[in-house]
């Protein structure tokens, strides 16, 4: 265990893309447990949109990060200390540890023991709750696909995205994709077994995904927003669904943009547009992981993730989500992994 | 019985406002009854929005109106003469009339005796379909309220959003109607019950609409988009939904406007906006339409209406849809009423 508890903490609010100055590293003694409580060592910062919108004053289901406060975020590591009855020392957790190397947890509904047998680099889609029970309680509950419809979603080699179209094959849907440049979509068909990915850098996208539903979009799973949930709300089929995940298109941007006009279509199709806080499910996350972890034991669910190095790279990482970096779940490895070798 | 059948047909696809040029007359004679058919004589038309929406080419659960058709349109007649076992003379029947004096009824569905007990003029809210369906489909059916909620209701001295303020009493919440003018907001507060009404073309009218709901928006019943819904949706609450009926604001627009940029706040809420189809639940009419005829009886609903006199004025008459001139249900009265004396 190391000596301090390295922490990076927001120097400045953030306007569009994350800069350097808008954080510091600010370390402490790593902190001192009281009873009922454990010491958690990150191992992995899982890095999604939600954070970015945590940095601004904007409303959420958490309050926005003060100045000066440590960044929140999801992460996954291990208990190397406990007062607690239900945390002992080497499991395996998913909570909210922030951007720092330790962090007090409790039995509170936030920090979760991860599923045994996969990596623990898989937890972000698999077992510690977020972007996998995310594609999940969207696709499923709130979408609610049924076989032979076609499901479309953004972001497509994203965190979300890779794992929405690897359900809705699971559901029996055609899956099509959409995402940015010729290398990502060709992963998302190849690796993940999507049927199609159009590219919404290329020319003609729209056209191409018109094309690639012959039926048009019964879901469409929205993790960008602006044009390109325009279009989809166009392409509807009578009684589409738009599931809302996001709009990362538009978190950077200090004005809003217009809003979709082809909302009107939601009346032609007597459609409906719903968003959803997979956390409001928390309760059934024991389930739903479960459910996760099977599919990929049978090779059904590929949990793809990109790893990045050091927890002074989490901004960057972060600016990652935005410029289309990754490739599935995107983590910050900030300390060694007990589950991976050397 | 007349000599002729007077009917109005679509003479140009109107833009814009309706013009007299874009409709002509041409009679013809009283059709002949084959087997399993009844004629119907038109007593009243009923003028709404989805009218507007036949009259161009959008994309409708029922095609266009094409150019020398008798222009489609939802009325109330008595029957004069039948080849058909359902229909019997004398029956007072709502369906699909048309802008003419006579139509040919079938036993499709589209045809159904009126309740008793209520007169012709209530029809369009009470038995006929149309206008207290659609408010009790939209209201009780996709926006689901419970008691104590707040709900919002645009165009609530016409038709439909009269009775969806009433309906919205009758489950326990709080109703607050948005309409046109001060004597329209007097209307609709002290003859329909609502607790409160906003004045969209009084200055201040959005800050009038936040503190008419101190618990923010839990259903906001939309019959304008625009604007009204924009801000109404970025006042809702948590959970709030959005029941989209139509968009009667922009119907006359050539050119579609931009979207409701506070769609994101559906993200922040997790809330849901849904469209809908009353004539999905035909088959649940006879039961609807049972209710809202109790509700009347024991003076919970009010039946509003506005008669225009004569069928060529059934165009002008749709423009008063559009320009805010109706209160409450608005008929176009085409023959005598035999419910009415004089």
């Amino acid at each position: 265990m190391a000596e301090v508890n390295r922490r990076i903490v927001l120097a400045e609010r953030p306007v569009g893309v994350l800069k350097e100055s808008d954080f510091r590293r600010d370390d402490r003694p790593i902190p001192e447990l009281e009873a009922g409580e454990a010491l958690l060592e990150t191992v992995y910062l899982g890095i999604d949109a939600a954070l970015r919108t945590w940095l601004t004053t904007a409303k959420s289901y958490f309050p926005p990060v003060e100045i000066g406060e440590v960044v929140r975020c999801a992460g996954y590591g291990v208990v190397v200390d406990s007062k607690c009855d239900r945390f002992h020392e080497g499991q395996l957790i998913s909570g909210l540890t922030g951007w720092q190397d330790y962090s007090i947890i409790r039995d509170d509904g936030f920090s979760n023991e991860l599923l045994p047998d996969a990596p623990m680099r898989t937890a972000g889609l698999l077992s510690g709750g977020a972007s996998g029970t995310t594609a999940y309680v969207g696709l499923y509950e709130v979408g609610r696909p049924t076989e032979g419809e076609t499901v479309v979603v953004s972001a497509a080699a994203g965190a979300t995205g890779s794992a929405v179209g690897q359900l809705a094959k699971i559901a029996g849907c055609r899956a099509v994709g959409i995402a940015g440049g010729p290398e990502k979509c060709d992963w998302v068909v190849e690796q993940l077994g999507f049927d199609a990915c159009i590219d919404y850098k290329a020319d003609g996208w729209a056209d191409a995904l018109k094309e690639a539903c012959p039926d048009r979009i019964d879901i469409y799973f929205d993790n960008v927003g602006g044009e390109i949930l325009d279009r989809a709300l166009g392409g509807l089929a009578m009684h589409g669904r738009v599931v809302l995940c996001g709009a990362i298109s538009i978190y950077n941007e200090a004005h809003k943009p217009p809003g979709p006009s082809n909302y009107l279509n939601l009346i032609t199709v007597e459609g409906r547009m719903e968003a959803f806080n997979s956390f409001a499910h928390w309760d059934r996350f024991p389930e739903i992981t479960q459910k996760l972890l099977g599919w990929y034991q049978d090779d059904k669910l590929t949990a793809a993730t990109t790893v990045i190095d050091g927890l002074d790279s989490a901004w960057e990482a972060t600016n990652m989500l935005f410029s289309g970096g990754n490739r599935g779940k995107l983590l910050v490895q900030v300390n060694d992994d007990p589950t991976e070798d050397g």
